[in-house]
């Protein structure tokens, strides 16, 4: 019985911080090794964590990813590791110094999988296919056919990320030269569902070819981005047979056999010409290993349950606040607390990740501020066991108020007003984070930031914007979610059931001057995230002014939203990472 | 003799302002016409403005832009044009459709340049290569080989951006084909010395293919870019024989005389098998104008002086603040003066862009701020002629300080208390800028920028960042230049020969806290600027512990500038939008 012993780390990497992930690798290959494993798998850019941006033009750190995974390479004696890394272009300079008035023109690097065994990079696999926002394109070139690696006689394939999705060529010549085990590594970020949708996948391609498949994804924190794990192992009919965990380091273990696999894909018969050019194309790397190992104690492997939808994005969200806060050397955030259910949110996943002793919470009253907030805040505070300030406004804001009067000449209370004590709360909150060394963590969601209801440098003010991505129904539902999983809810009811309020003019509500969350979410969602027009959004049903008037008040405020902190990406279209919006813009779409 | 009349249309567009840049289009064709013109060059996406960014997934506005297209393609009843617009691919449905877990394909789009002729499109040439910054390969792919067109028997090759500087098949196949006068259209942004660059590579394409050039380049600020004209017509020997003005419209026009240009170019006797081959790829659009037009008064050419390096600097800024402004629909703006050379110089820019009657200062002294500084600001605002303003912060930061006293806890001050002063001068902007509809324009210069000597929310609270990419050693230049143009200097003389200092606590300088400017400037050149290690910067002469200090700063301000407005971009590596850095980072490149 020819069985692989295959095993994917799911890893949790951090850009740029080259020794650690290596660190992080070699313990991990001795663990495989402990376990008797023939072949492991890391993510897609597991060296230098994904996606190193705009470090890729330093030709140091190429250099020194490089050099980090020779240190990777020393230590794979009895097994065999396919590690991400970035890979630099052979042919160049000529090229490079060609003349241009650009000048940008830099060394070509590849998004690559080095395949080593025996202490040595015996082939190179490089990435073809990139995500559609564009962001690896300014970096990577597109590789070339990737070569198969046949280990003691079976044969294995690699691919990176997008390229498995692409049934080109370029694959299907590894299926046609004979892969039996698909491994693609992948650094695939986090969005609603989209765990299912790459498994509906994976299974369909397995299936369709035949060929046992596995993911290696990563998990973690990076920026904006958090990815999810669900790493796969599905056998040559598409049935998963290991599945690692949502949002946690996992090394994932299966022996896979490979007697049934039929050699080069159920698609082998067929196009027998054609198969035949493309195969000779295909370089193979023969690695024999020491077959020392015996006989080996069956695996068990890990079968995580997936996530439901809400349930997803509430750990997508905890585990990119704990990340973004510890790899940036931080321990407290300070969260600025209204009583209203987004800063209750955002204090619940914080504490979820952080711990309740490393969030303080800030109540900053005002005079319009209810007597029912000050209560929710407290209360909240309370049930979540975090510390509490209270430090009122109203003395700053009225010496704000008499400074201007002068200038203002007797212009009456205006938007003025409401955002200058916004900015109160947002200047506080950078004052204990100056002093104390926390991070402020904002608030807002993406529904008010969508249309510009927040204010820039007032509840804008903060490192971290935690429900950034997150609708204000997704808010509730999220919230309803947490207050269902402990012993007792720990955001106040009342918090849930009164109307929202930014609490900036006597009784004032969202409104008053925005339409119902439930009629705006919908308009947001086809326009923000599907970029469908006026005429498509007041076809499914909506009022045309107030599409008209939700559509102008999104493009008025992208100017707030450039200035806005960064926050988790948990939709297709996050703003900010996926919506890139010129400020300066004659286009309004609302002509006839 | 075979003369064209050829036209440049050196053109302003504003970004997604289909039918204020139609209007223009379409008048300058009337004036083109009126001089007999037989062919008329636009920029580069002329019809939607450079560059739309994710406005171009919106179907509706591809849709509107190539209707807007048609409206331009409707007036061409004698004059041919070619114009900049967005191209549909036809190729697609499937290819669209096939199943991934991204999600995101989307149409096909080209960076297109219609080739109009008797009120139709004869053919459409898509830009094959894209700038390195990757921001094009976000929407475009890229083109297939371009047609000639061939009018009255005289044979033209268009090209797009970059598409020219790059010797391959494509371009040369035009060359082979026969072309006698090559068309590029571009939108290529400004920086310093880069029109000289520019024109160099041109003569030498020219020259070298004997082939009449000329570039059509846009004019204009959009958001962090500015465009500088400077557009040329060359003849076959690579003798500039008109030359646009730079930083303003212009309608450029020349008669090329394409007798003495040798069909299929200098390189035509070589290697004619190839050639043979690569001709017979490109395709021709022949067209025939009426010659209705009789004998032509001679057009002597437009030929604007280059302006020198600090000049043209100067120029960009003063364009780039006038069109963010007006394009926003703003008319005047706000800048905190504080007496120092960075906020004189950004309000002697705005007063030359918008006149000095729609700028306001605004001074905000504190217990820190010196006489001179006073004094400095008083006199710069009388020798400009704007409004001054004098709004003090210390009442307003005695109360933020007694409100925070509590939970300060008897610990002394420090850079918190700093920040609270910029923070207060920055709500006080802000303030304004609310109640009246100002913009405000932020100070900050990109020396304080890179080290993050800037105050989140505070100094750097605004919607336009004037001299964001200007080190303090070019403001100083700036500042003597400007001074040296007027019949008498606008910028005290004090201000350029104080030491800089942030006036926030008794006797700062920036010396302080920074390495002089003439040490950290080259630092900055070489490590933000170029990519170096510390090693090679070490290598050309810099104190290791003072360039170690200076990567620290750089690298751990990055939050800072991702939530800083955007601002001008006048060099190779503008922060923001040309330096794309992670915030969670662990990568120091200090390890020996």
């Amino acid at each position: 019985m020819r069985v692989l012993r295959i095993a994917v780390a799911q890893m949790n990497p951090t850009v740029g911080d080259l020794n650690g992930n290596v660190r992080r690798i070699i313990e991990w290959l001795g663990e495989a090794r402990k376990a008797q494993v023939d072949l492991v798998a890391f993510p897609e850019l597991a060296i230098t964590g994904y996606l190193p941006e705009d470090l890729l033009f330093k030709p140091r750190f190429v250099n020194d990813n490089v050099r980090a995974l020779q240190e990777v390479v020393q230590v794979c004696h009895d097994v065999v590791a396919v590690v991400g890394y970035v890979a630099r272009s052979a042919q160049i300079e000529s090229e490079v110094s060609r003349p241009s008035i650009d000048s940008n023109a830099r060394q070509p690097l590849y998004n690559a999988a080095a395949l080593i065994a025996r202490c040595k990079i015996v082939g190179n696999c490089h990435k073809r296919y990139f995500p559609s926002d564009g962001d690896e394109r300014r970096y990577f070139r597109s590789g070339q056919q990737p070569p198969v690696l046949v280990v003691n006689g079976m044969t294995i394939g690699v691919t990176i990320g997008e390229d498995l999705w692409h049934s080109d060529e370029f694959t299907q010549a590894q299926v046609a030269a004979g892969v039996e085990v698909m491994v693609n590594l992948s650094a695939s970020p986090f969005q609603v569902g989209k765990s299912r949708s790459r498994e509906r996948c994976l299974t369909t391609w397995a299936h369709t070819n035949g060929v046992i498949a596995t993911v290696a994804n990563m998990v973690g924190g990076q920026d904006e981005l958090v990815f999810d794990g669900n790493s796969l192992i599905l056998d040559q009919s598409g049935r998963v047979i290991a599945r690692g965990g949502a949002f946690k380091e996992e090394l994932l273990m299966a022996d896979v056999s490979l007697d049934s696999v039929k050699h080069g894909g159920r698609a082998s018969g067929r196009n027998s010409v054609r198969s035949q050019k493309i195969v000779s194309a295909v370089d193979r790397c023969l690695v024999t290993l020491p077959m020392t190992k015996g006989k080996r104690t069956p695996i068990v492997p890990g079968l995580a349950e997936p996530l439901g939808e809400i349930e997803e994005m509430y750990q997508a969200l905890v585990l990119a606040v704990k990340d973004y806060v510890q790899k940036n050397g931080f321990k407290r955030v300070a969260i600025g607390l209204s009583g209203g259910v987004d800063s209750a949110l955002t204090a619940v996943v914080a504490a979820d990740a952080l711990g309740a002793a490393n969030v303080l919470g800030i109540f900053m009253p005002s005079p319009y501020t209810s007597h029912e907030s000050e209560e929710d805040a407290v209360e909240l505070a309370r049930s979540l066991g975090i510390e509490l300030s209270i430090i009122p406004i109203t003395p700053t804001f009225e010496v704000y108020r008499r400074s201007l009067a002068p200038s203002f000449d007797q212009r009456p209370p205006d938007r003025t007003e409401e955002n200058l004590q916004a900015r109160v709360r947002g200047n506080i909150l950078m004052a204990v984070s100056n002093k104390f060394g926390h991070l402020v963590l904002t608030t807002g969601n993406k529904s008010e930031l969508s249309v510009g209801y927040s204010t820039l440098y007032g509840d804008m003010a903060g490192g971290f914007a935690v429900i950034k991505d997150v609708s204000k129904s997704r808010v509730y539902e999220l919230a309803r979610f947490r207050n269902a999983q402990g012993p007792s809810p720990v955001i106040p009811q009342r918090t849930l059931d009164r109307p929202p309020s930014a609490e900036l003019k006597p009784d004032q509500k969202d409104e008053d001057t925005l339409p119902p969350y439930t009629v705006l979410d919908p308009i947001l969602q086809a326009y923000v995230e599907e970029d469908r027009s006026l005429e498509e959004i007041v076809e499914a049903g909506f009022d045309r002014a107030t599409v008209a008037r939700v559509m102008r008040m999104v493009d008025h405020s992208e100017f707030k939203r450039r200035q806005a902190p960064i926050g988790v990406k948990i939709t297709y279209r996050a703003l900010g990472k996926d919506r890139r919006m010129p400020i300066t813009n004659g286009y309004c779409g609302l002509e006839e």
